[in-house]
């Protein structure tokens, strides 16, 4: 069986996906893939999501430069959700959320409050209006 | 405002959420959770997610003894994703899936098919069907 037919996809063809930094174990973000975005991960070797936004195949780092060089696809237990294992490209240290930070993840809980916690490393009108 | 006004909590009133273990920076599961069980986390400094299945709360470790003691509650960027940071409780090595294993990311792509590549720590009937 074609291990793409293994994935349990959700009602809209789709299924979640996790970006973990190969090293430093730090979750970098959360996308979706469809069939055809998690076929030319696999076959690429680079992350392609979907943009449930944009309604449209999303080759991460196509406009920042920003790629993700993927090392491991993992499927857990029930088949429904993807855990990439990647490398950061295009910066150093690597920038893998819209807002310039490393990770997506840069707000945490503290006395009931999200608090920034980490900073931004370029400027995103710097990453995406590049002239 | 409330901090769980902040969350983008989706059609169905849920945000997914993936649980990390701290120190190792394991991946170990991803699932869901409603305000109140977002809320409930927060307050017990437990693991307590919605379950889709069971349409109901679900205290993880409730069944299994393997509950999740909660160090961080992260959100993302677009605020519509949560990251936990937990300690696995109740086995040596944590079990997180409920296969027994360690995590429930124990499929791995290699040479177009989904590989096993972590053990069983304890037999799944030992854990649910407890005298």
């Amino acid at each position: 069986m074609d291990w793409l037919d293994s994935i349990a996809w959700d009602a809209q063809g789709l299924v979640p996906v996790i970006a973990q930094e190969a090293g430093s174990g730090d979750v970098l973000m959360f996308a979706w893939m469809n069939r055809e975005a998690l076929a030319l991960t696999a076959e690429r070797g680079q992350a392609v999501y979907w943009s449930r936004s944009r309604k449209r195949l999303w080759h991460k780092g196509e406009e920042s430069g920003h790629f993700q060089r993927v090392h491991s696809i993992r499927v857990d237990c029930d088949a429904d959700v993807v855990l990439l294992t990647v490398t950061q490209l295009g910066h150093d240290p690597g920038i893998a959320c819209h807002t310039g930070r490393h990770s997506c993840f840069f707000q945490v809980l503290q006395g009931g409050q999200w608090v920034t916690t980490t900073p931004v490393l370029q400027d995103p009108a710097t990453i995406y209006n590049k002239p």
